[in-house]
């Protein structure tokens, strides 16, 4: 049966017991809402560690004032289902005056690449996520730590942050899970409606569009990112962010696909914002 | 004899060794030019743990850019050899570019407790300081560290990083040390001129007057300061940069002893500047 955890100190003690015994401990940062992405993470975990911890905590500090924090969805008796069906031994689950009690008042920021892509939209948010992160993976002091493809910004951001404070913890990039249709999973997909959903597909599409480019040896990134943005474009119910090619996983800027580039696309349905991404390679 | 550690990777390994065997470890993080308020920090840190370990850096994003960074006292052999006697296991002494290789961007930022007392007049010091002390406790993993009550505004800054982070160290803070005839042990004691040196002496002298006042039964923080500030302005070698009293260890503004307080003082001395506290407690 799933441990449920809400305290700071109790899991502090599990975690000190497991280590004690010499357990590899993972861990699985979530926001609930659980989808087949999440448990291509847990899965992962469960293949790599002893112990795999799972959290589903809502980050009030990730979310601007004009974003979804309150209407972010919250199933916690699914999630709690589907993390017993993935093998979870734990869930972490704090209430956020446990995370973030009064006074508190200490930021984690990563510069020069949490600016752009995201970053750009929704300014705070990554020093948000890697608050978080940094203060879940000093409770839970996880060997290895689980993220998806799927927010691959944040990947990057926090594989910096990682290796800029020397954290002991290795980060794994799952890939992105999609639906058959190509949309890729996200807890947010839950708000669009059946035509939003229908234009959503566009994201996908656009991207294995580019792929099958630099497949037949296109190496010209504005010419890749001109044929995406016109793709999206082109849906009605699309209203585009951005499209954007960096190196990967450094996010410099380049014009050339040379090794291995990040193409992430960025848009809105109705009120809904989502995000997809694909890794380029140029041709061997 | 004590040994000598260069690189990250290297204390990552001795660490992990030393945490296999159920080892405590202790660490005193230093920038060198060792004096005898270090070395009580070191004996503490040797009566409460299996390990000890010493960081010595001097590090540069704690300096502002008008500061004393290229002037710092560095004092290499005679600190080993006094870690030596004070029966310290391991110096760590990595170089500024292990530290903070090409392209580090990431601090750590505590809010609300830095801008006051000399984070008034030493911008970004204490950005420097909880980015490298999170930095060090990531390289080390310590049990419990150790910091000099000298630096009071640190050890409570440093005190909300570690809660507001969650991260799983215990801070000791350790009693100033004085030279006989009061001034407080400082690294910058070697920048001051004899004359500079006598004058410097105002500082203790007017916090001893303040707990005098305390002990007394005084508890209006206005006249405390105002009696401080007015003995320090007598000093014509002074230039006093600020007197002020606030809770301990909250920092939050008070207007009469009730509890624990903090005295501080700042001041220059020529080109040196020096500061000095006391713990003001109401008389019982």
């Amino acid at each position: 049966m799933v441990a449920v955890i809400e305290s700071v100190s109790e899991m502090r003690e599990f975690i000190g017991q497991a280590k004690l015994q010499g357990k590899k401990v993972g861990l699985v940062p979530t926001m609930g809402a659980l989808h087949e992405g999440h448990l291509s993470l847990m899965a992962e975990a469960r293949n790599c560690c002893d112990i795999v911890v799972a959290s589903i905590f809502v980050n009030p500090t990730q979310f601007g004032p004009n974003e979804d924090y309150s209407a972010y969805p919250r199933t916690w008796q699914a999630d709690l289902a589907a993390c017993q069906r993935a093998g979870v031994d734990v869930v972490f689950h704090p209430a956020v005056a446990e995370m973030y009690p009064e006074g508190w008042s200490t930021w984690v920021n990563v510069e020069g690449i949490t600016e752009k892509l995201c970053g750009k939209t929704r300014p705070g948010h990554f020093r948000g996520v890697t608050t978080v992160v940094t203060k879940l993976f000093n409770i839970v002091q996880p060997n290895k730590a689980f993220f998806g493809q799927k927010d691959a910004q944040q990947v990057v951001v926090l594989m910096k942050l990682v290796r800029d404070l020397n954290m002991d913890v290795e980060l794994h990039m799952v890939p992105i899970v999609r639906d058959s249709d190509g949309l890729a999973k996200s807890s947010r997909n839950s708000y669009l409606t059946p035509e939003q959903r229908t234009a959503a597909l566009v994201l996908s599409h656009s991207l294995q569009r580019a792929r099958s480019l630099v497949m037949q040896g296109e190496q010209d990134c504005r010419l890749i990112v001109s044929e995406v943005r016109n793709t999206i474009m082109k849906e009605p119910l699309a209203v585009l962010e951005y499209v954007e090619i960096y190196a990967f996983p450094e996010l410099q800027e380049i014009t050339t696909i040379n090794g291995k580039a990040l193409l992430a696309v960025a848009g809105r349905f109705g009120t809904t914002r989502l995000i997809d991404n694909v890794i380029l390679e140029e041709r061997e």
